[in-house]
């Protein structure tokens, strides 16, 4: 099977999916999360539940009225209640997957880490993978950490390493070559990262990550240019061909992201990953495409749910 | 005076400069070096010293024949010594600025970092300072630090904004505008490096590093995007618009390096500034093209170096 190496195809691959996922979809009244809404219901690609504090646009009432059946509408008091409202629908197993509109994030990622009625099972670490396609790359690149943790721990390296291999796979591809990223080559135990990804390699050599090549430390234009990587002579497969970015802190995936996106014209897609539903927790700038790529991101990554 | 927005006009400010610098360049026999060499003797922009392990090579020879008297070629017995004896070029006052060529980065850094026989004054802070040239952006971009200092303690952030404001004086920007970069907008106790920003705008504020606007944290995008401002609603006149960004450490700092060079085709030119005198510390891969500049930023810098 092709892997996908463009966000059409991974449209292609959502309008595929078997089952048609239902959104638990957080104070959705700006202009791209309705657009995102009209999109699903009228192609069937996912259902929703609604929950705002406002009361139901007309646009969606007018969806409902020609696509019966595939929104529900539910108010509650506050964003802060919507949000606590969104998580216990996701808990209740009423929705699949939880999506954020013109919420503040931090409000609702405290609805999801609350201890008691959050959806972050004990001992699971929640991290974001950005997918991105970039006009100057040949197929698309995906990274952590832009949001979620701020110095990884080598336990959370690694479920960063086996989040991200697991969605490659979900998009078909076989072996995903992740760079673990760092301002050298070189392993330096004044930097704790580079000791750690040693540890990595081991894991994934050890087969823990599944079919996938780990290697690292690795700079960014190492691991995504091939003309760089040989004048350094550093000899890998990942070098100049990686499908997957592991960066040592969330200042380093953060600049990324927002440099890519700028300079890069790239188009971006994330999901928040280890919850007991993946999340999807777009930025209120992004636009309606990338926050439809983010939902159907998150709608193929279900797989890993509904079989674990 | 016009200020320099593009690398071309950098080389005019170059030509344009009275006095010749002296180069010492440490190991000069790589083709970039070369071209840069020929290039400032027959345009009479900069006189080398160039010590090497190895003997002349022949177009060296040659220009010396056609420009007598603008190169000398010091012959020292490892690429080490040639390192030591480039510094003590520079420490007996015999050249301006030092240039890195094809020996190891590390092994040129522990000669000018020597504390009996270096280039680092007791007290003095080393950083690395970028500037690029990226086809979508409307002006030269400087920032620190993609090579020297890990994580930057408050002082080495006040030497970073100083020594960058500095060099844009020097490139003509009246009030450069600095973006203390960070991932969010928000001041957190938790991250240390927002509570040094809040520190550095005070002082900004009191007029330390002398005309400049000094503001974040912000992130990269807003700090470069007016766009993204407005819909975050960030008003700060740095947004959309910096000419300095400060990175809250080097694994930031060398992301942006390799990104912005590699995805948004930038051309990129470096200079360590703070020792003894302004160096320059390519790496293998650059470009002559790219050596060229940081030469002309070297020696346009040297003004702090005469003045002070």
């Amino acid at each position: 099977m092709q892997y996908v190496k463009k966000f059409n195809e991974l449209t292609d691959r959502f309008c595929e999916l078997e089952r048609v996922a239902k959104v638990a979809l957080i104070c959705p009244d700006d202009e791209a999360s309705l657009h995102v809404i009209s999109r699903c219901v009228t192609e069937r690609l996912a259902d929703f539940i609604l929950i705002d504090s406002a009361p139901c646009p007309e646009s969606i009432k007018a969806l409902d009225t020609a696509y019966p059946g595939h929104i529900q509408w539910r108010i509650a008091p506050t964003p802060d209640e919507a949000a606590r409202l969104g998580v216990d629908i996701i808990r209740t197993g009423q929705a699949d997957v939880l999506m954020k509109g013109i919420i503040n994030t931090d409000n609702l990622m405290r609805a999801i880490l609350n201890k008691e009625h959050g959806l972050l099972p004990p001992g699971n670490i929640l991290t974001h993978i950005t997918v991105c396609e970039i006009p100057s790359y040949h197929k698309l690149l995906a990274f952590s950490d832009a949001t979620v943790i701020p110095y990884p721990t080598l336990e959370q390296y690694d479920a960063m390493v086996r989040y991200n291999v697991e969605l490659a796979h979900t998009l078909g591809i076989e072996s995903p070559k992740v760079a673990l990223i760092h301002f050298t080559e070189k392993v330096n135990p004044k930097f704790q990262n580079t000791i750690d990804y040693v540890e990595l390699k081991h894991r994934a050599a050890a087969g823990k990550y599944g079919n996938a090549v780990v290697d690292g430390p690795i700079d960014v234009k190492t691991a995504v240019d091939l003309h760089s990587s040989q004048v350094k002579g550093i000899i890998t497969p990942v070098a100049g061909d990686a499908d997957i970015l592991i960066f040592p802190d969330l200042e380093a995936g953060n600049t990324f992201y927002k440099t890519v996106s700028f300079f890069g014209n790239a188009v971006m897609a994330g999901i928040v990953i280890g919850a007991s539903a993946p999340i999807v927790l777009p930025s209120r700038a992004d636009s309606a495409e990338s926050k439809f790529y983010s939902l159907a991101l998150a709608c193929l990554a279900l797989r890993h749910y509904t079989t674990t």
